[in-house]
C-alpha cells in the first residue's frame, strides 16, 4: 500500500477522513504512524496529496487531508482481455491497474472455459477491490472501468468499432509477424487472447474490425507475462 | 506445456525416448495423441524438433525424436533480483525463463526478509522445476543458470564487477529519473530490488560498480509486473 486511497464516504468533513478498516490497520501496523505524521493519500477518481494523522484510537484513525496533485497520466490504451482463469484474473487486474490502464473489456473467446463466467470474482465489488489494490500499489487514484462481454461475435460486430475508433488496433497473437505496432504514447486498442490463444475465426473477426496482428517473437508467453510486456511498449520513456 | 522437454535420461536410444511422468500424462490427456502423431519436443540445453508417438501404453509413451531446430535467441541480459517472497519467486522465475533470461542472480537486500533464504523453494531441484515450466511455456530449451548470493556487500564488491563487465548496467529504482537506458538487443545487467525497493546504501554500492539508475515513471510497480515491463525493452522487435 504505497498510497492510502480515500472514498467519498470516508470524509467526515471537507478535509477530514476517519478510517477504521484495513487502511487504519496498515497505518497503525505498517507505517506505525504517530499523530502529526504525514502519509501519502489520494481520493478515488480525484487528486493525490497528504493525510496528517490527527487522532489515533484503537478503532479508527483520523487524517487531515490536503489534496493538490494530479494522479499519474493514464496509459492511452483500451485493453480487451479474453477472460482469464479467476485465480489469474485477480493478479492481472492488479497489474494492469498499476500500469495505468483505464478501460478494460473482459471478453469471451472459444478457449475461455465457460465456468469462468460464473466466478464470484467477477462481481463488481470484487473487481473493484483488485483494481484498488493496483492503484494503491502505483499511487494512482483513477479507477479503471471494466465491462464484461460474454458474447464474442456481437461484441466485436456491434460494440468494438466504436470502442477502437481513432486508435491503432492490435491483437497480440503468436505467429502474427508484425511486432512494431506498439509505440509509446500512441492511442491503442490492444486485444490479448486466452491461454492457447484466440482461434483463427476470432483473429479474422478482429481483422475485419481493423485490427493488425502483432507477436512477440518465437516465444509463447503466459497472459500474465505478455500483458506487461505489451503495455511496456506504450509507456512514455 | 507448449513443448515437451526431454532430459538426457529419457533417451533409450539415440532417437527414442520413453516418458512416464507428467509429460506422458500431458501427451495422453491434453494432446490425446495417437500413434503416428507428431509433437513439438526439445532437449534440455539442446535443439528443438518433433517427437512422433510410436507406442502408447498405460504406463508410458515412446516418441521417435528428430531434433533439428535451434531454440529461440536468449535475451542478452543478466538479471540480479533481490530474493522475492517464495510464493512470488516461483511465478517470477517461470516468467523470466519464458522471456529468455539465461543468467539470474538472486541477491540479498536490506528489505529481503531473512526467512526467505530458508525457503525449500530455493533447493536446486525446485528452482529447476520452475525454470523448466517457463521453458516449456516459451518453447525454449536452454536452462537459465541461477546463483544465490546471500550477502549483498561481498557480492557487489567481489563478484559483480566481473559479472557486469562489458554490459550496460542498470538498477531499476523508483525516482531514478533516467528511463531510456534499456534498449533492444543491448547487452545489459539489470538489477531489480525487493518490494519496497533497494535502500540508498545499496543503490550507492551499485552506482560505485558502474550501475545507472532507471525508473519507470511515477508509478511504483510490483516486482512481478516491473520485471516483464523492463525486459520488454530489451527484446528485439
Amino acid at each position: 500500500m504505497n498510497l492510502i486511497l480515500l472514498e467519498e464516504s470516508d470524509f467526515v468533513s471537507p478535509d477530514l477522513v476517519r478510517l477504521s478498516d484495513r487502511r487504519k490497520q496498515h497505518i497503525s501496523e505498517v507505517h506505525r504512524a504517530e499523530p502529526g505524521e504525514e502519509l501519502k493519500v489520494g481520493k478515488v477518481n480525484g487528486m493525490l496529496g497528504t493525510g496528517r494523522v490527527v487522532e489515533q484510537q484503537e478503532a479508527f484513525v483520523d487524517l487531515q487531508v490536503e489534496l493538490s496533485q494530479q494522479p499519474p497520466a493514464p496509459l492511452p490504451v483500451t485493453l480487451l482481455l479474453a477472460l482469464p482463469r479467476p485465480k489469474m484474473l485477480k493478479r492481472i487486474l492488479q497489474g494492469v491497474a498499476s500500469l495505468g490502464v483505464k478501460k478494460i473489456y473482459l471478453i469471451n473467446s472459444y478457449r475461455v472455459e465457460k465456468s469462468f463466467w460464473g466466478s464470484p470474482w467477477l462481481q463488481p465489488e470484487k473487481l473493484r477491490e483488485q483494481l484498488l489494490l493496483g492503484l494503491e500499489q502505483a499511487r494512482d487514484t483513477v479507477l479503471p472501468e471494466i465491462q464484461l462481454c460474454q458474447r464474442f461475435k456481437p461484441f466485436v460486430e456491434d460494440e468494438l468499432p466504436q470502442i477502437c475508433a481513432g486508435s491503432i488496433s492490435v491483437v497480440a497473437h503468436p505467429g502474427g509477424g508484425e511486432s512494431q505496432l506498439l509505440s509509446p504514447g500512441q492511442v491503442t486498442t490492444l486485444a490479448v487472447g486466452p491461454e492457447g490463444g484466440f482461434i483463427n475465426y476470432e483473429v479474422e473477426k478482429l481483422r475485419e474490425c481493423g485490427f493488425q496482428v502483432c507477436d512477440l517473437g518465437e516465444r509463447i508467453l503466459r497472459v500474465e507475462t505478455a500483458v506487461p510486456v505489451l503495455l511496456s511498449r506504450l509507456m512514455l520513456r
